[in-house]
């Protein structure tokens, strides 16, 4: 389908649901896609850092993009990220995203090599040449160590080289220099959260949207929380962002000596999942270690106080 | 070939040569494998940061190692980076590797992910696990944005999982450790430094060997300094260790507000391979910043005064 | 005073007025807080970052608060940061400024020393139990390079060690921890915002006030908007947080290739006081780098074009 | 006394003893100095990062110059830090330690504000202005939070602004780049390593001495390493060296889930001069950790181990 400009609403990445062994679950994958449109979102963000991506060989990939492309059949837009270390590899993805049905390519910096800022201008520059659908940015300095800054992100989407910007640096007041920066009239340059913390405070700045790990595990939530915001009932749109805040502690539920907060936080939503009954198995990717039978109770009892069992 | 046990000497990582519209230049690349092996080194590094890994597709990955190991054919070892983000990436690395006859791999720890020690830990395991050749773990937080400790190598190195060390940590104090730690009596594990600058006070703290980005334009010069320490001419050593210091100061060539830190380095590392009429065109791989003519110019100073033009 | 719990509105930082000869220009501080004080804020820290704290000695500093305490009154609440490295030197201060007639202390985790989270705990118990003045924790991660995580400050809070919590961090996930962390029911316990361009969103979720460093240039703006969020006007306040957002881009008016980006802010600040006629001096402290000429008219069109000229 | 120039040898950074209830214990630190003295150094270095200046009062700081200055009598030469954040505060400390017997003074780039690298020049340069007796430059990038360049350092000897160098960075090639920039002709300007497990390679590199906080509980060792180095005896010299790195494994003995790194190595000095009898109680500052009765234990056995108790 052609991307609505800008974009808007709930945007979750989607999680790839794996089997005990680390292949890509695709049954289970297709029942967690079912899951986000019954829940009312706008669109599907796969291959993302919610999904894994980085521990993806390119074959799980291109078999995670296809078997969303198809089971979603056009009824919503599907972002895939073309997540690799520089302009020639990230190329290579964005040519098989496209030809694979993705709706838009999401990219960031340039990472492991350290670039210059004028060395990212170009790196998206040749990618948006290289690329038949739209392109957007991804901020993620925990990832990349490189922050996109306001200035770089208008020029870009100035040029026409940017479709919009996926904020998950973290930093409020550059993602409102953004917003601000953009205007004025109707933008066709999305704008997009990745906090699941603060999407009321980001719409009431102007924010187009919101990409929502949690998302995956309520999606109803956050699409109320969309609603709410948009509707202007912002006594509302706070209590729901409370309730999901309270969820979101899930991603604490691993012990931190014994794993990482990436891995707890993956395996939490993952474990979340199978307990709702969406996927079948809460493997995360090698070489993540695996959240503790106490540490799924802990998230069960995230889910219990947010009203999801 | 086999490899020698523990690997020692003068191993440079080698530059991928490009044509001007960024192919893997074979033929330049044939001719600085034989300017290495005439200037004496003891192995050859493939597909190291050097290399210009990171930018290089999977199909001109598979290109530089077949062209090298059929050129050299078993004269020398050849050592292959497999670098990608996290375990299940580098195994698909590994394997093409093996297959394409490299003689041993050398691994980071994972990027672009966050992970905890014990997740880095298991990530060398399993990929020694689906690895057919030695492999050497590649210290290098710059790009990876995590340090291995010496507890950890000593650990893998005692259990047989990994080969060799080469750090471009640059943290001297945990590489004297690794050293001191894994005697006493002659070791299989190889330490490998990659400062190019430090030489002399890395072989007399015991090191086995030196992998130099700058042995591509001064190989004789490595050898020399590697030939001194050996025979405990520490005086010799010093002196031409500190020539090879000059020279090194090329890879401040470039426009700090034009161009990276890590572009002027390998720019001008391949400008003086032109310049010295090794490889036919000094281009970098995109989004990289190319020198300007100025630069160059200066990076010929730099080989004059180090008496290599 | 006696400082109101919680502490609420705008609490600008004062920003300290130089003489050409870096000595503390007196007249120009009072002629300060009383521009503060009739834009109708509700509380003023002194010897804060802003008020270039870290480049005033012992005796300046006990001139700055004697000259603020002396001049208010007591109509106003006065907050002064006790900031040094660790707890035996901010408990001199502390003593000092509680002798000096401060109603509250505001105090960071230790720096320059690499502390554990025990230690900084510790360190707040000890400079609580040596003041007889309530305790604000200061969270500016930017500085001290330790970030104050939500559970630290929730606990001191609830012991009753801190009395509020100035948060400069920038993390907006942490703020709204502790802002849903510390109810149910009414709180002593003031959490305030330093960021001066998300005070709208900061106030939707809860926050109690504001110290914002441009404040000082335009006090009346901050009480609007601090009185349209209070009075649930959020369409309003969205309006002046955007024309504030404007004016604090007056921030990059130094030239980065010439000096830092923390002398940029504070000589903006300083020039618009000048050239706003409240202060004889822009003058910031040694080494700072004076704003040019140039980079005084960038000031003066920020002030135009937020209407302040 | 008048310094030497340059400044060599064996110059530790003398631990700070306190009492039980944290007062500086002088007669603990006249008989540390004995220890010092005895055991072959060549100079002392007071109020430095090993001092614990950082926790210590403007009070306490005077007393232990004082103490330390009067006992010595001019029989070695005395540094002492002058360590705050900005110049201002810095100069008050200057003059203090100036007119209190100290030989040179010992000043690192400001830290808690940000600076600009032409600020740093400039805040050494006025230090210098207003300091009577040689300024050297610490090199302390874990604590500022800064890096100083080797061109930095190297203009500002030339400049005649610095006397010397005491660099604590851990880069190594920064370090080497320093020592053949000075040259040719012999120099003035001292350049010593802060590290204590790689003074062999900075001797063998140029260096002209060493600030070893583990020399307080070794001088002799460090004296021997010394000696060793400049007699170009390097076997003997890497023997000794090893056996220091063994004993420097004592930074370890705290538990790292329990109380921070700094606290850790500073406890397990003050610990091991306890237990070779120098100091009567190994109290550190507040509000570090102490360590524990089986942390002390550990201490106890790296100093056996050592062949020290």
């Amino acid at each position: 389908m052609t991307l609505p400009t800008p974009l808007t609403g709930v945007v979750p990445p989607v999680c790839t649901p794996l089997t005990p062994d680390r292949e890509v679950d695709t049954a289970s994958l297709v029942r967690l896609v079912d899951h986000l449109v019954a829940g009312g979102v706008d669109g599907l963000f796969v291959l993302g850092s919610t999904s894994e991506v980085a521990y993806l060989t390119d074959r799980q990939r291109a078999l995670v993009l296809d078997t969303v492309v198809r089971h979603v059949g056009g009824q919503l837009p599907v972002l895939a990220g073309a997540i690799d270390m520089t302009t020639p590899r990230v190329l290579d993805h964005v040519r098989a995203l496209g030809a694979g049905g993705a709706d838009a390519v999401v990219v960031t910096a340039p990472f492991y090599t350290r670039t210059h800022p004028a060395e990212i201008a170009r790196h998206f520059r040749l990618v948006a040449r290289g690329c038949e659908v739209p392109v957007f940015a991804y901020d993620l300095p925990m990832a990349v160590h490189t922050k996109l800054t306001p200035d770089l992100v208008l020029e870009l989407a100035a040029e026409g080289v940017l479709a919009g910007l996926k904020d998950s640096s973290g930093d409020e007041g550059g993602f409102r220099r953004v917003l601000i920066g953009r205007r004025p009239g109707p933008s066709s340059f999305s704008v997009l959260t990745g906090s699941e913390v603060t999407v009321d405070a980001a719409l009431a700045m102007g924010a187009d949207g919101v990409v929502p790990g949690l998302g995956n595990v309520d999606p109803e939530g956050y699409v109320r929380l969309y609603r709410a915001c948009r509707s202007g009932d912002w006594a509302l749109a706070r209590t729901e962002q409370e309730r999901l805040c309270g969820l979101f502690g899930m991603v604490t539920a691993g012990d931190p000596a014994r794993m990482g907060g990436s891995s707890s936080a993956l395996g939490a939503f993952k474990a979340a999942l199978r307990l709702r009954g969406v996927i079948d198995c809460p493997a995360t990717a090698e070489p993540q270690i695996p959240l503790s039978t106490e540490d799924v109770e802990r998230v069960g009892k995230y889910l219990a106080a947010a009203g999801l069992m």
